[in-house]
């Protein structure tokens, strides 16, 4: 990708609002590659050790207003929107800003009312890990991983180019996708299977005798990587996308009544609906 | 451990029922450990592969009755009940039987109905695959795999040494479990998060665009392993452990119903809940 607006390194500083998981993965990846990072964080001793290990030069009191600012949020969705206000000046003084979070519908409210549909575009890497924090960031956590784009009414064509290059410098590929799809896609591909593999630890933890534990590797072990993601930001985003995720939540109550009818009715129509779903997989493969 | 049984190999032979995936299994490392090995299956092209392999000699015209004849059944567990009466000539004949099911309640009291307790002892090896079949079998299936016994009245000690001896022989480590905790366990460990896998991708037929396709790997990617499994088997398997696993699925349905409703309280109560969660599953990893 030929590099517009991230060419002279010299004349940006970036600002990472969050320095977990996505911002100290995105603060040290920018750094490695010779771009002046600062950040922002409530834990001090993340800030202090990003400083001291060179990943970023500071935090608020380095900002160049000579220079270009470049606004990455990387706060759960819910802390993002509780704190807009906060963060509103700097917002206004960015020339660029883009979130990193799963749940899209709610924050281009906000975006809108504060007339910053032009600078702030809504990006989505996909390349979480149920690891949290900043301790488990790493300078590679979205090489040839996707990152979704998703453009609104009012944007500027060079804040889209900006966040095409931020993420191609992050080592991503770009997908554009509609908010209003994203946040139903994402519903049903992330947000449900984290509903149910929580439901199946919550039923489990109330049985686990050192018998129960043996015998995880049957089926239940493959959904308990992702019951150990961080408990905080999942409660952001079942809250913020939960339109989608209460009808979702509805059909899969649906889906597994269906299997527990045909199980009762014992009629054989059970193997032909597990023939029909195992099709279904099968096509993911190709 | 030190071989009584199964130490003159000349003196035996195996009869497989069922060259499936874990019965081909188990007759390739069997003949390549140099036992003599039979096998029955419905499907005649399995028969004469494993025949033209040197994996079997043949099939019931090669029993021979001066020899102790040790009989595996791997049929999924509701074809074995309905075959019952048809091995039963088989089972009397027979110095020892055994099975490989992961469902027991139903068949100890058909074992017990005809007499064959003293015997035929159930296990269940932990080594399955959502690749089913002959031809995806492989002598190492059940390698440093636990393979599950369980013992009842009127058992012979010596069917229980033959059974230890036998699994050993194919590479497995053995546990004893009671019949009844095995099916309680299995339903929490293994049956219900099939159901649940099946209905998340049930509810993903309903929609998969190429763009649902496209983002699987947020979480739903974690679950589609076990949905590919055989539907026959499995249709078996919910079944007969019905009485089990419909009240598990009573209960998946309350704990998925209790998310529903920390979303729809936005208290603040479902971040406690996915923390006490979070730390159920960490203890699952020491």
């Amino acid at each position: 990708m030929k590099k517009t607006f991230l060419k002279n390194k010299k004349n940006i500083q970036f600002l990472i609002i969050g320095l977990g998981l996505i911002g100290g993965s995105v603060a040290k990846r920018l750094s490695k590659n010779g771009f002046e990072v600062l950040a922002i964080d409530k834990k001090k001793s993340h800030l202090n050790h990003a400083k001291k290990s060179k990943i970023t030069t500071g935090s608020l009191e380095k900002i160049d207003s000579t220079k270009k600012l470049f606004v990455i949020v990387a706060l759960p969705p819910k802390i993002l929107l509780r704190n807009f206000d906060k963060y509103l000046d700097l917002f206004h003084k960015a020339d660029f800003v883009t979130d990193c979070t799963s749940v899209k519908g709610p924050l281009i409210n906000i975006i809108k009312k504060n007339r910053l549909e032009s600078k702030f575009i809504l990006s989505h890497p996909i390349a979480g890990s149920e690891k949290s924090g900043f301790l488990n960031s790493n300078e590679d956590l979205f090489r040839d991983k996707i990152s979704i784009i998703s453009k609104h009414k009012g944007l500027a064509n060079s804040t889209l180019q900006k966040c095409q290059e931020l993420w191609f410098e992050l080592g991503s590929k770009t997908h554009n996708l509609d908010l209003k799809l994203h946040d139903k896609i994402f519903s049903l591909t992330s947000h449900l299977p984290h509903v149910v593999a929580f439901s199946l630890i919550s039923l489990f933890s109330k049985r686990k005798t050192s018998e129960y534990k043996k015998f995880i590797g049957g089926g239940l072990k493959d959904f308990t990587r992702i019951a150990e993601s961080d408990p905080a930001m999942w409660e952001n985003i079942f809250s913020l996308n939960k339109n989608n995720l209460l009808k979702d939540i509805s059909e899969i109550e649906k889906e597994i009544n269906k299997i527990k009818t045909f199980i009762l009715q014992d009629d054989g129509k059970l193997e032909g609906h597990l023939k029909k779903i195992k099709k279904t997989k099968e096509s993911l493969n190709r």
